[in-house]
């Protein structure tokens, strides 16, 4: 094993080239690399969670949005921004929650709109770069997001996660495993545990894969273990992804986070968000304002098509929670550690001029 | 729907009949009745869950030792009890966690020494006669439980509940189940919560199941999800089930009940254990002492058979943990409800002379 964290999704080649990317809905059976070529594909690669992970559903809506104008025939820029509007709006249709949805889509408008001088074919390379500066930023940030946060991993301690906020869900590295490929990398030991993560099973199926991959040593388990698993005193801190971050620090995750979040603070573990700073939407005040996807019930009553419930049975389907930030120890995001969490706090890293990454 | 609940087992005939099971592995897809008739078809069925919840694994038993000994052809007292007392450590050794296991054993073995006058022949009726009681006392105890604890279930209140402490757990009604079922019949409408329990997803398969056939409106929820449901406010209590019940009060249970316990309390919900005085092991102090059983890794990284983690990843795999008194408000029992949970409480309860149930 050793090998290096998965490059989950990549453009190759020019406009005329495509989207490389991991089927996750095969893991980890099988490592299917997917050639999409066209918007639609995208988008239904996003709704059922061939790619998932806030990053990683931003860097595909981007790169998406360019599948999706590439081919317009548009002579005039007016022509070819309606059509990157028409297509923008059909992506934020896909998932509800995801911060960097809206984030990298938004900011793929806006450099449309930078860039219209440069005539409908000058915007399409335009939206291309920018796609490809969205993903090599999201790598950066999740290796300064790791070499920020390994300090938080003392040797031999236990770290707890949930779902799969790791390279699978990024460019690279990942947000809430970065921190433990850089542990690794520098040769501490430390023992990884992935919640499975019902009821698609991104714990089991993918935290668990990548991470082995790599050569950490991860111990799977079921989300109703986690509570005995802090109480036999083998967790040390919990680190998880978010998919939105509110003003006030409240974090929308996994379905399955809160949980955890009130456990760590009845066992008196410290319990960390890692984001970056993408994930944050300033305009959200607190959690209560973060709208949640409720998917569909068949997640819940089948696993892989058999029927693990009666089939009419109603069932309780939030694909998020949200941790309140009074039960977050501290964000870590690549611009820094925000600990205490504080509205004000936040307010001062985040809205601080951008650091200049090594993309 | 609005069927009683399934009769689990019961002894089909006189001493060369046989032992008729729901086969609970299959459920809810299939609803099969096993004919059993050797020890060691029931020695797997306990083992690999065809029949699981502590109350049924000691009926289950107790009949197992009847079969196990109904062909014994030893001409003395001597030699049959001999044999009785193989076939009871062979039981024993079926699965560690469950007090009624023991206490249904160590009850038939102390019958056949009870009438060992009668001779070989009339110490297996005795023991038939002993196996046949156990079951009805059970039925008659969640009866009773279910009697004492409608009470707790307010009109239009959510109940929480995890695994199957249902008819299907024991030989009728169910512990934890069993205040439903009463409250049903008499027409108050509540909604019902069944946590789907992974691994084995005695919840999902069997809580729902049960619940729905009876007409009772039940809700699934995959485990993690427990905490964002009691955020919402839709859980007015907890009710759940014990494999074994420590003089102190710590309730050891299926794996997950002590996160929900942690739950309960920091969203300040009650949180009760229904068990019936047979599951009560008063010389066990406390939870630390009570063994539990860790199961095997597969259950964890397949789903029926399919992988849904790499096939070599270690897995914490307790298949109980332990809800600590503190945590618990009440000890429902078919001889009252314990509250608050105290050693002397509990003795008071426990060591009185048994109540007189109309089997």
């Amino acid at each position: 094993m050793n090998e290096p964290p998965p490059k989950t999704l990549e453009w190759i080649g020019e406009l005329d080239g495509y989207v490389a990317m991991v089927d996750q809905t095969l893991l980890p059976t099988e490592l299917v690399m997917l050639e999409i070529r066209d918007v639609e594909t995208i988008w239904e690669a996003i709704k059922v969670l061939r790619v998932r992970g806030a990053p990683a559903i931003g860097i595909a809506a981007a790169m998406g949005l360019v599948l999706g104008v590439r081919d317009d025939d548009s002579t005039t820029t007016d022509g070819l921004e309606a059509r990157v509007g028409e297509v923008a709006d059909y992506l934020r249709g896909c998932r509800p929650t995801a911060s960097n949805l809206f984030w990298a889509l938004d900011r793929m408008c806006e450099r449309a709109r930078a860039t219209r001088e440069r005539g409908p074919d000058g915007v399409k390379r335009a939206l291309l770069e920018e796609a490809k500066l969205i993903r090599d930023e999201d790598a950066a940030m999740c290796r300064r997001i790791g070499q920020i946060g390994k300090h938080l991993i003392k040797p031999n301690s236990g770290v707890l996660t949930i779902c799969n906020a790791g390279a699978l869900a990024t460019a690279e590295y990942g947000t809430a495993l970065a921190p433990m490929y850089a542990a690794h990398e520098d040769g501490r030991p430390f023992k990884a545990y992935a919640c499975e993560t019902r009821p698609l099973l991104q714990g089991a199926r993918l935290t668990t894969w990548e991470l082995r991959r790599a050569g950490i040593d991860v111990t799977l388990l079921c989300d109703g273990m986690a509570g005995e698993l802090m109480r036999q005193g083998r967790v040390d801190l919990v680190i998880t992804g978010a998919d939105r971050i509110a003003a006030n620090g409240d974090s929308a995750n996994k379905i399955g986070t809160y949980s955890l979040a009130v456990l760590a603070k009845a066992h008196n573990l410290p319990f960390y968000v890692a984001a970056p700073s993408t994930t944050f939407d300033l305009s959200t005040s607190s959690g209560t304002d973060i709208p949640i996807e409720y998917r569909g019930e068949d997640e819940i009553r089948c696993c892989f098509g058999r029927p693990t419930a009666p089939p009419d049975a109603p069932c309780f389907s939030p694909a998020f929670d949200v941790a309140p930030a009074m039960l977050i120890k501290g964000l870590l995001t690549e611009r820094g550690l925000i600990e205490p969490v504080t509205p004000a706090k936040i307010r001062e890293v985040i809205q601080a001029p951008a650091p200049c990454l090594d993309t």
